[in-house]
């Protein structure tokens, strides 16, 4: 293991073991720091995306290094789906909060597929780190469709 | 070393080998993202900030995790300061251009004391936090004051 995937089997450690109650002040601190984990998880994943899609030049290095930090940025935001953060400036739909097992699960589908995609970074092979991306761009957009409003 | 310990040496060096330009497509991506990786440090600083001031309880493994991150995503905010993010969006201060060296500077120093704050936390000695946690404040203030509009 090179030390980029010792620094996400750490987190995936840690977050899991994070308990979800009582980190955020306010509901809004809440809302802003999911958004800011998905944000900076997003930026971190376009990259690999963009190189899996031919946008920009393909860097083996730069897409195992930016899959690794999404990947532990996948780890983040959902400890901040708190109960009464449904509201504010949000797109939350109230179904995360209804159907929260099955919210849960869309999460965790998540986290799999950027996970499978860090391992396929690291094989610097193009043909494997594509059909990882659209995994996860798949496991993206059925949360966003079903738990996001437009 | 613990595996978080391992997370956050392991990132350390791979953020300051990330190349700074070029990675965002649009100068208000770069701003959202700066945004985003700062709200996520702040509510793991945060965490560890309260527990020093004895505003909730004293919990050293949750002390010694929430540093770990705060580290961790003290590296990612830097980047994302490229040219021509000095408008829309931002409180950020023309002076981070005209005097680059000294907010990298500045920035360093709030990365060094985060990481001496993590070395801190893994002691479990509350005073030694509460001095960490002091300096940590004291460089945010710091760059807030000369870098951040009100």
């Amino acid at each position: 293991m090179n030390r980029l995937m010792l620094a996400t089997a750490a987190l995936a450690g840690f977050m899991t073991a994070l308990p979800a109650a009582a980190q955020f002040a306010k509901p809004e601190d809440a809302i802003k720091y999911r958004k800011g984990a998905f944000t900076v998880m997003a930026a971190h994943f376009g990259r690999v995306a963009a190189m899996a899609n031919g946008k920009i030049p393909f860097d083996a290095k730069a897409a195992a290094d930016n899959a690794e930090i999404a990947t532990m940025m996948s780890k983040l935001p959902y400890t901040a789906f708190t109960e009464g953060t449904d509201k504010g400036e949000t797109r939350a739909k109230p179904e995360i909060w209804a159907e929260n097992d099955k919210f849960k699960a869309a999460a965790s589908k998540m986290q799999d597929e950027m996970a499978k995609l860090n391992a396929a970074a690291k094989t610097g092979d193009m043909g494997t780190i594509k059909a990882a991306v659209g995994a996860v761009g798949q496991s993206c957009k059925a949360c966003h469709d079903n738990y996001r409003k437009d």
